[in-house]
């Protein structure tokens, strides 16, 4: 991290305008130094002697001016920034999630890097990884896999040393932190049968985005009662109480005795549903979500949910800083297999 | 933005290592014409005649290359960038703020701003202020007020043409979107009030950095009962079930008809502990909650609300953009005040 030195308190009301934007020369000036000295001093620079009372007079110099270094103009003489940047999934993504980053920019933090969110509103692909490029991070964290080998490629040629994955496949090229969604699915499958439960429906959202998600899941479910005497039927809901009450409405018609609602959310909307028609949950219908949300311990019954664990922001940050080391190595598979039921009344 | 050619599809499965990023002077030397050229092409400018035959030899040598402009580069020719930095808030955030922020992200792209997300984890105030000036954006959008009038002027000496604060209060010098909590409060207030409860608690939550919200909220309580018969007790509590379940053993205790329980969040929190030691609601305790979630509605009994309105994206999105083209103008102060009370079964 950049030493920044304090600056003086505003001595008027007014902010100056930004004409008057302190640079490093002026601080080079004021202190009667070099601006490479000034570079020195500011970036805490060891390889370099100079005298304390020198770094002294070019600290007191840019307080008195106010001088903040510039990002920009380090990383273009650095040739690369300490920029990672993460763009923001394109889906809403729940609390486990934001944990995990607040974490994991913390953990980055520790180890220097300026983690940078960016939205990635309406881009996809190599079009969004153009977007990033811009800012010439030095590592890229992209939720999903969406950004393609393409858009790896884009990222590495603009010299990003590092682009890390985090979704349920690896794209070549980049880094993969693999979440593994089909276990999820299998370990909800293989607790509902093991319960008793033969007619088993999922919960696939009709949101868009969230298929990267679902589909393993569904796929995990299927593969969990492939070859048994169960079935299981995909169940597309829209996240609404009016999906809900329709796929309530024709729920005995199904004659499903379970449903894995993709998640803790859906599972919450779709259970509302199922008993405001009069159905018992779990005597007639089991229900299992996932993501142990708190919200899940407060329901009644109390929700059935697949606790998963995301990767720890540590090993993460670490992850990205030895790629960013050594940006020819092979890319690292790293898989978070840590899914497990949480039997609570639900199921 | 920028015109971005389309880059050329990578013709090995290993991504060239970094030393071999293409730049302007690569781009320029394939074309046969200036790096100033070059900028002008792929920066789209109008100012300058370039025909079309050069524009497209310009762009198929980027192609070629794989050249992605340099946004730092470009800022530091520009002696600003089209950066709008929003600090992500320090505090957990509901679905409503995440909503507005992916408005807003797409209002300002429309507007040609790059909208970066930074996190400010463990960072406060002027020192925050420092490492976001780092990023020399053109504008800064941050939530809450904490950054104080020293972080602004930080800010504003390091280029930034308009600092928008988002939250109770105005800090001097920025421009500032006050959101109105204390109406939230006096809503709820008069609503419980109106429904001939006289023995209101309120919800304080324990979470750090909650305060700027909370304790405008239980001020415009106070200020809805103020002069009635009614009373205002002070109920800190904790986002956890032990927390919830303490404070509903010593309910009876506490000889109230009445809750507003901060957000949605809580209410679900406190409403089910209630329920879990055999009180009634609404007959023997009302509960209004804030922010009107969905899962308001799928609570039963279902849960009243104030419902508040966040700024629209696209207006905030011009409030920055006419900041930015008069950074001298007088700090704009806009208050949003739309709170309403949504009145289900709980109240």
């Amino acid at each position: 991290m950049v030493q920044i030195p304090k600056a003086a308190a505003p001595s008027s009301t007014t902010p100056p305008l930004p004409h008057s934007v302190p640079t490093s020369a002026d601080v080079a000036r004021l202190a009667g130094v070099s601006r490479a000295t000034v570079s020195y001093v500011l970036n805490n620079t060891s390889a370099v002697r100079i005298s304390e009372p020198t770094r002294r007079r070019v600290r007191a110099a840019a307080e008195e001016l106010g001088y903040v270094p510039h990002a920009a103009a380090r990383s273009l003489r650095a040739g690369h920034s300490r920029i990672v940047l993460m763009p923001t999934p394109a889906v809403p993504m729940g609390p486990l999630y934001h944990g995990f980053i607040d974490e994991l920019q913390w953990a980055l933090g520790r180890l220097d890097y300026t983690v940078v969110q960016h939205g990635s509103v309406g881009l996809r692909g190599e079009e969004a990884a153009r977007a990033w490029a811009e800012l010439r991070p030095v590592a890229v964290l992209v939720p999903g896999t969406g950004i393609g080998p393409e858009g790896v490629a884009v990222l590495r040629r603009s010299g990003a040393r590092a682009v890390v994955t985090i979704g349920p496949e690896a794209v070549e090229g980049a880094h993969a932190v693999l979440l593994d969604h089909h276990s999820v699915g299998h370990r909800a499958g293989a607790h509902l049968y093991a319960r008793g439960r033969r007619r088993i429906g999922v919960v696939v959202p009709e949101e868009r985005g969230l298929g990267v998600f679902s589909r393993p899941r569904l796929e995990g479910v299927r593969r969990a009662l492939s070859g048994t005497d169960g079935t299981v039927t995909e169940l597309p809901l829209g996240y609404d109480e009016e999906s809900a009450a329709r796929l309530a409405a024709r729920w005995r018609a199904l004659g499903l005795d379970a449903v894995f609602a993709y998640n803790d959310e859906y599972a919450m909307l779709l259970m509302r549903a199922l008993q405001d028609v009069g159905l018992r949950v779990p005597e007639e219908t089991a229900v299992v979500g996932a993501d142990d949300l708190m919200l899940g311990r407060l329901l009644r019954p109390r929700l059935s949910t697949v606790h998963i664990e995301l990767p720890a922001g540590r090993d993460l940050a670490e992850l990205v800083d030895r790629a960013v080391r050594d940006p020819g190595g092979a890319p690292e598979r790293r898989t978070v297999r840590g899914a497990t039921v949480v039997h609570r009344e639900s199921s």
